[in-house]
């Protein structure tokens, strides 16, 4: 079997450049070396309900959102096959077998999860559903004979979970399961895009996203009201360039082309240097950053019209990648109940 | 909806006379009276793998057996569903909804599963499909809309978390679940049978069993080996009734008719009173027993017999059971997704 690459999101909001950079980027870039069999990209609906049940509203609401938003970016369905969870009923049926090679304090012991119950306010009264969600994840993974994992290193304890139950399972019914492994993005700086705010993470709930589908208005107002250095008050004044947001995003964003383009300057660090030195204005540091995202953003605009102006595509597209997954997923299945040796009237 | 009526065993081995008194005898009295619009009896193989897993020939090698019981005492294919909870796919899916509405510290509280994790010595490390096996119950008994729960006292706490799910469920996505009562067997002699041995419980684990598929020579066998009174050596002491295996039996299975048919006394008091007087021997009130498990198990086996010639009958009864019992949990299925709002392409 070669590669099978499996990810995905939780449709919890439309997708932002933080996104962008930590995993849609990556993805485009294995979509385009092409060095796999299957690549799948599921909307994890059913596991954004672990932490969103009573709230089921926002899933729906944003699920058409991340769909679009994975087009516009140029996702292909062509070369991926995206699904929506929830309709691939073999996953939780995945799941429920797997939960008995799990035992409820190495779920507990799992540190993402312990992380995301603070995060989320569980300690007190963790839901079993999002406890194990961890289980959850190793029926997506392997439901699909993924060998491939695009992740961030946050989540490298879920991964490590998957092959254990992988092992557990293989050792109890014989070998069955196919091991997965972290696809991790090298790029450092990429790994998380701060907020326009300056905050370590973007993310919907602090408002500090710039968002796929923002227009150029929003765009141009978001960025002009980016974080850059309190005390460069005035042109003249010397600037830090370090947690700087304007800067940080140029250094993920911007080409030496576009500087030279966008600017009287030569290349970013001639950029950096002047305002280093004094004599460079936030605006039109911000001016320049603005036209960097404009180029990227336009084409998917550009896309995001076409496919909004095609629903029925978009639903097609939807469908086809779901029953191809449901197909697939109820294969394993079978294969899974007949290593256990539940599969009567076979 | 009219009453609908859920029960059924792990196949965890042969039932035994303890089920026929606990449960059996119960759902043929719920059957004959006919006071429901449908009866399911469901072979638990799932819940079974839950404290199983490491041994799923255990489950294998048990499910017919456990179907051949059903059928053989008196269970009516005509009138209840008999089905395989493994094949029902629908249930684990419902369960991995269900599981949001549960926090873990909640499953840990139940009673019934607190006492099962001590029995099972799964204090240090309880697989997280055990605990949440009564989530899956739960997903059962809504499965099918049933209502009518024949239980012992002690999975009482097990039906208060099937409601509890209930109500939540209701109260976040809409009434859409149906809660469930208890249906306890009234007759306190007869809640639980001890073993032949005098151990409180008949149980395969312990050796103490008469199972309904024993010969003749078995249960000759076994009734002669039965605890009585130590203390009654010789014919002419004194004995006790009281933690007399044989007279336990006797109160449960015996009516005085056969009492006077099988021995020279009129009634199963007077021949206590004869034993406690001293003059009536251990060999004679063990025949007298073995006539009457007789009379229950002969017309038992002789309907295991027809059904052991005719096994592609019995594939049919499940088969058939088990579609319709799929079918039925679909439409909950379908229901509840359209309630949380993920009924996507409907």
């Amino acid at each position: 079997m070669g590669n099978i690459i499996l990810t995905g999101d939780r449709p919890t909001g439309k997708l932002h450049l933080g996104h962008y950079v930590g995993s849609l980027r990556n993805r485009l870039k294995l979509q385009e070396e092409g060095n796999y069999d299957e690549m799948y990209i599921m909307i994890a609906d059913s596991q954004a309900l672990t932490d969103n049940f009573d709230n089921p509203k926002k899933i729906q609401d944003n699920l058409h959102e991340v769909i679009l938003d994975y087009l516009s970016v140029g996702l292909n369905p062509e070369k991926v096959t995206f699904f929506i969870q929830s309709k691939v009923n073999a996953l939780t049926t995945l799941t429920y077998y797997y939960m008995n090679l799990v035992s409820v304090s190495r779920l507990e012991r799992n540190p993402t999860i312990k992380t995301e119950i603070k995060q989320r306010g569980f300690e007190q009264s963790v839901p079993a559903g999002f406890l194990s969600y961890p289980v959850s994840q190793a029926a997506d993974i392997t439901g699909f004979n993924a060998n491939v994992i695009p992740v961030g290193e946050d989540q490298l304890p879920l991964l490590e979970q998957t092959n254990e139950i992988v092992r557990s399972f293989n050792r109890i019914y014989g070998d069955t399961l196919r091991e997965c492994n972290a696809y991790l993005e090298k790029n450092d700086i990429a790994k998380r895009l701060p907020g326009i705010d300056g905050n370590a993470k973007m993310s919907k709930s602090l408002g500090n996203c710039i968002y796929l589908s923002d227009t150029s208005e929003d765009v141009y107002k978001k960025v002009m009201s980016m974080y850059t250095d309190p005390n460069h008050i005035k042109i003249e004044d010397p600037g830090k360039v370090e947690e700087n947001m304007v800067f940080t995003y140029l250094d993920v964003f911007a080409t030496d082309e576009q500087i030279k383009k966008y600017s009287e300057f030569n290349s970013l660090d001639e950029m950096k240097e002047k305002y280093k030195r004094g004599g460079l204005g936030d605006v039109k540091i911000k001016k320049v950053l603005f036209q960097v995202i404009e180029d990227l953003l336009e084409p998917i605009r550009e896309k995001r019209k076409y496919y909004e102006e095609h629903l029925d595509e978009v639903d097609k597209i939807l469908k086809e990648g779901t029953m191809k997954a449901i197909s697939t997923a109820n294969k394993t299945l079978d294969r899974v109940k007949k290593a256990i040796g539940i599969d009567y009237f076979e």
